[in-house]
């Protein structure tokens, strides 16, 4: 924006070749985007610490997307709700459908952007760490040590209504990518 | 770079009141970055997901810091040292003293640049959500799925030198923000 770049962090969700984000009306930033911008959205999961037995062949074990194009806000009503569920639905799969929908003010203040899958690279690194040749003698520990996001057990709202108990898409939460 | 914004996710360090990131010098964003154009260096940090009773007050627990600035090459070969030392060190404490050092072709081989933290901003979402008032009588589950990077048991390299014990620092790896 105005030639200086900006990192919002946000959730995602994908149908058929678009990716959809969406944040407060509020938000200049995302307004920008809306209007054409060119954008770069990255999803990158962290699967482990690479140790090698140089300091210069550490590295990690990662899956990554960069998407690169420009955005449009999705204005219809009934694609910018599947929008919405799609990406409440791809967080937590079930909640939806408990929950109270966006009210019309609710839906005003929420802008939907939609970024085609046009211009994508995807990279992935596993497996152990690659040292020269000639260090693979030395007496240094190397080896992989994975990294995983978990949830834990869920923490009921101090003001929950009585008698309503944890659904199983929270107690026992699984990021869908793992 | 040339008016497209590029994401590279990537470790860092803090000394003092810089910001140290490191890459290849064959990269040609780095040496991009090292020219002084405007960069945006983003930390995020998931802590939880935020189920409210309505789709729309959904959130996510946080810490997040933006660093807006320019970033400078570190040329001198102590300062780039120091500087790769201390991205080691934050990453996996204890491990910089056990490794081969770089040689003299990787430090030419690896660019480091330190961005001033000086236009920096923090933000942190913690709790439970937050709802409308009318809607907490709703019979629809609420609170916080905390999630965690957590380290699991680390995998040795399959080439490991006979007789090399795993060392505490990965054994026990815990990532120094939590």
């Amino acid at each position: 924006m105005d030639g200086q770049p900006f990192v919002i962090p946000t959730g995602y969700a994908r149908v058929d070749d678009r990716l959809f984000i969406h944040g407060s009306q509020a938000s200049r930033m995302l307004r920008a985007v809306g209007k054409g911008i060119d954008v770069c959205l990255t999803v990158t999961l962290v699967d482990g610490l690479v140790l090698a037995r140089s300091a210069f062949h550490h590295s990690m074990n990662y899956r990554s997307v960069v998407v690169f194009g420009q955005a449009t806000v999705v204005d219809d009503g009934v694609e910018k709700l599947a929008a919405l569920r799609a990406l409440s639905e791809h967080m937590i799969p079930g909640r939806w459908d408990e929950v109270r929908g966006p009210s019309e003010p609710e839906m005003k203040a929420t802008v939907v952007l939609s970024l085609p899958l046009e211009e994508v690279s995807a990279k992935v690194r596993t497996g152990p760490p690659l040292d020269d040749e000639e260090d693979y003698a030395l007496d240094v520990w190397a080896g992989v040590i994975p990294m995983r996001l978990v949830a834990q057990p869920p923490i009921a709202d101090p003001r929950l209504a009585a008698g309503v108990e944890v659904p199983p898409y929270a107690s026992e939460y699984k990021r869908s990518s793992q």
